[in-house]
């Protein structure tokens, strides 16, 4: 199976705009939830979209509380099925609420999405991803 | 949390040419990839590619053999963050090797994809979803 080198695979990774998110619920089954996400090194970060009501609401935040291996994907597909590839983020996540770890997320999530970096009500949770294993394959 | 109706969710589901399919690892671990799929009703199909060695090969078919709930995810992403959506679809999933669903499976999937119609070489394993609960969201 083609792969990319993991310098380029985690390239790419970073550069993607949106990426797809599967945790496992409580109850064993996955779940799945596109993300908007900034990735520093290995370790990969999220943020909870300001709400009312703040901490653990999100279901992939009770879902990482009880499971905390995630997936994440990022690919690039078209038609014909020439050039396409993903690249896969395996590792393990922890749900921060608040601190600097946090405040890091929101940094980088800021300097990468606009939207962001223009609003002023306050952030929910952060999820941050420690990236253990990197995959990926390309036509 | 703004939904779509469950008829138009369908639809664009339907319509969408790739999805990210999370399923659960033997150890319990979430898995993900992107595939291509045909959807009937509430049931969806996707083929594994040809292979030289046919059956149970692919890490999602022997994931879903351990764990058969699986998570279906379709998105559009665009920025700035307007008309964005996904749907999910939730339910379980089956490994069939040969037999009338498979062939269904295959004539579903070589209607939508002119690839898949144009292949001469045997497909491998077809996995199907029975849809049980259909999720979106969409701002």
């Amino acid at each position: 199976m083609p792969t990319l080198a993991e310098a380029e695979a985690r390239r790419r990774f970073a550069a993607a705009r949106v990426a797809r998110l599967a945790t496992v619920r409580p109850d064993g089954r996955p779940h799945i939830v596109p993300i908007v996400f900034a990735l520093d090194g290995d370790t990969a970060y999220s943020i909870a979209d300001p709400k009312p009501k703040r901490g653990l609401d999100l279901l992939r935040h009770r879902n990482i509380a009880a499971h905390p291996a995630v997936s994440v994907l990022v690919d690039e597909y078209r038609e014909p099925w020439e050039r396409i590839w993903w690249v896969r983020a395996d590792g393990s996540a922890r749900v921060v609420v608040s601190g600097m770890e946090r405040d890091t997320a929101l940094e980088l999530l800021r300097a990468k999405y606009r939207e962001y970096a223009e609003w002023t009500t306050p952030f929910g949770a952060a999820t941050v991803i420690s990236v253990e294993r990197w995959s990926s394959w390309e036509i």
